[in-house]
């Protein structure tokens, strides 16, 4: 073994005060957000019904490179932060390779994955505009698990909308959002005009990321002293996942390592554009250049099949217009595929990033990803949620093109968390009775005819 | 907050080398296992058929202070080791207490608990010896899940018999195993004679640890090329588990600080065992004094409840005996009972150090387990297991008490896991289902009167 640690840690001093903003040193900034009625971009005033005031701030600062990170949220990301960035030894001696690869472990706190870096920030902003609550979506539960414990911590009310084909699948997620003191609802459901009107469209439908956004964002309207919070997709989100990046910059730095390539899962984006903001931040500079890969599912291939244009970032048209590669508002992968990554469209920072040809996209399907869980799993100990698999299945593929070409690459992804609740699909895997899905062009075709006509 | 960071990790060069043995130290020493046939001490040679060469050594092992861990040990302890050292000041603001608490976190590995710590020395032993496999038996499927990670990071087969209660509370649990390439059978189960035995007494019951040794026992003896392995109670095991100690005193001295009370959740009494061993080193020594606390559930009170005694390991009567506290190796906790800590005995070395008058223990109901459990969860974040939450009852409790007389008192304890797989348990209690249980005095005496008459 060398004289890279196992696992880096930070110290508490060397961990990130501020969030780095990427949109600051982006040439072609993301499109703004746009008001579906009038198609001119959404202002501070008209966004304050759904979302806290700062967070607004945030969601339309193209500016600012560096946004503090407030006191008790450094205190709060104290209790599991730094996430370890750990030297996969096993997993490369199991490949042969002579890659090396590192991986970014979030899953270390009980929402087990990222998530818990923006929660925490949003419920943090709401309680200090003096809110009673927040409602939110979320799809394989992470979020949701995140979002509860954050509002535990500040006392705030929290109402969760849970994709309904999840909330099958995962009962135990819903105890511990409850145990956490969060209600939780899975959607569509008929509790909101969204979720009717969806179930009358759609009936018998699992549900979507898409759905469950539209029957929040009404709930949180029409609650007097709530509003509505999201989890990825926002640019506010990946501003606040930057600690991610932040963290794995400098200790990849503390040991004078340059990674070659950098691979995340993406399926809103939030752990993609959180890993990547400092490298892309050099990158923008021309002070350092990187191969970053968005690895996303072929039942949800939003950057390799989707359409970059402006679309609604819910399935109920109630919210407003995102720029950003979308298979269509009205797009639901199919039941089989396990886990998160279901969301319609992509960050509209990484979709502009992405067109401007900063970064690759490659898409995967899932029986391989499993496959490369449980590879994972055995080698290096942690048992993988299916989302962060999906870069897995990359870097691993990259470090066995290293072994054939005897190039000593330096690979780094994000483990964006565990998969203690996913064992039902595990154990279809284990059973071998899991499929692939690929939607065919008919079927995307289908959907992104319904685009609007806008931008 | 103070200079004491959040989370006191140690460096790779800090952690242990040696496991430390607390027998080496210990003027009474525990009594050996005895032959039940012959009521003579068990010799190298008997329990060569059940236990790997190595590990009988130490078991055996009552003047060695110091055993050098070995280096693929070591290696694997990397991967997830140092865990961390918290101070829950969240905790302790919620408490309003003057005391400082501290818990020693072991949950951070996918095993989600201590347990991995043993496995994975048993599993390096048993691979060194040429081993086929091993077989055990597992409770609340802590130690299963373990020795699943283990043997497949050393290419050994694992045979798992999980407690029926478990098995059935847990399905996912038996997931994340087979994922590690482990089989795993419900015990009581029809595939072994001790199984068939018990079912024939004890039609319908729920099963216990001491059943699902007794199976695994039998298992390893009756295939070629296995051996059989447990993940608490005996005396190696401890010594496996004195790496939490030994780590946690470092992490203490590193800034200056002497605890007062120090406290654990006792099953068998591996983690409190291996917790508490340089702290009891120092204490047999006459070194240093502390005030150690061993929790156990109302429901099955070994310690406060049993007798120091003779008895049987397993159900099935097939083990040798051990002087431990006991219940009598008949006594199976109502099935109401959640998670781990179901074990008829106790550790010989924690018994001999109770009788001696070096430690306390105290019992509490589950309820009261598990209100501690949320309140933990929603201020410290991370979701406790049903088992370590009995340390955290008591560690709350000795904070209150410390509210009430303005003491400043340093209370470490042990947080041997996390919940993930414990949400049917939690479920319960969210829905104020959760009741508790009590053995009356006459059944305790129905199964102690049936203890072996020797020693």
């Amino acid at each position: 073994m060398e004289n890279v640690p196992y696992k880096i840690y930070l110290t508490e001093e060397e961990l990130p005060k501020s969030w780095y903003n990427v949109r600051a040193h982006m040439k072609n900034k993301p499109a703004p957000l746009l008001n579906p009625g009038t198609g001119k971009p959404m202002t501070f005033d008209e966004l304050r019904p759904v979302f806290c005031d700062e967070l607004i701030r945030q969601e339309l600062d193209n500016d600012h490179a560096e946004i503090p990170i407030p006191k008790p949220v450094l205190d709060f990301y104290r209790m599991y932060r730094p996430s370890p960035l750990v030297r996969a030894y096993f997993l490369e001696k199991a490949l042969g390779t002579p890659a090396h690869i590192y991986y970014k472990f979030e899953g270390n706190n009980t929402s087990g994955s990222h998530k818990l870096n923006s929660a925490i920030a949003q419920a943090y902003y709401a309680k200090q505009q003096g809110l009673k609550g927040v409602t939110t979506e979320t799809g394989a539960g992470q979020w949701g698990t995140a979002l509860s414990m954050a509002c535990a911590f500040f006392g705030l009310e929290c109402r969760v909308f849970m994709v309904k084909c999840s909330y099958e699948q995962k009962p135990f997620r819903r105890e511990v959002m409850r145990t956490y003191g969060a209600t939780v609802t899975p959607s569509p459901s008929d509790t909101t005009q969204a979720g009717r009107n969806i179930l009358k469209e759609f009936p018998g439908t699992t549900g979507s990321l898409g759905c469950a956004i539209s029957e929040a964002v009404e709930a949180a309207v029409t609650t007097p002293g709530f509003r509505y919070v999201l989890g990825s997709v926002l640019s506010q989100v990946l501003l606040h996942q930057s600690v991610i990046g932040l963290e794995t910059h400098t200790a990849l730095r503390k040991y004078g390592i340059k990674p070659d390539i950098i691979i995340g899962c993406a399926g809103g984006g939030s752990n993609l554009g959180g890993l990547i903001s400092p490298f892309m931040g050099e990158k923008l500079r021309g002070e350092a250049d990187y191969r970053i890969i968005a690895v996303e599912p072929a039942s949800c291939p939003s950057f390799t099949r989707g359409r970059y244009a402006y679309d609604f970032c819910d399935t109920g048209r109630v919210c407003p217009l995102a720029k950003m590669y979308t298979l269509g508002c009205g797009f639901i992968p199919s039941a089989n595929h396990a886990g998160g990554l279901r969301y319609h469209g992509m960050s509209s920072i990484l979709s502009q990033l992405y067109a401007d040809g900063l970064m690759e996209a490659t898409s995967v399907e899932q029986t391989s990803v499993f496959a490369a869980a449980r590879e994972f799993a055995r080698t290096e100990g942690i048992l993988p949620a299916p989302e962060s698999s999906h870069a897995i299945r990359v870097a691993i593929d990259e470090a066995l093109k290293c072994r054939e070409s005897g190039e000593k690459k330096t690979i780094v992804f994000g483990l964006t968390g565990t998969g203690y609740f996913d064992m039902t699909a595990y154990q279809k895997f284990n059973d071998g009775e899991m499929s692939d899905y690929i939607p065919t062009d008919a079927e995307l075709e289908k959907s992104l005819s319904k685009l609007p006509q806008i931008g």
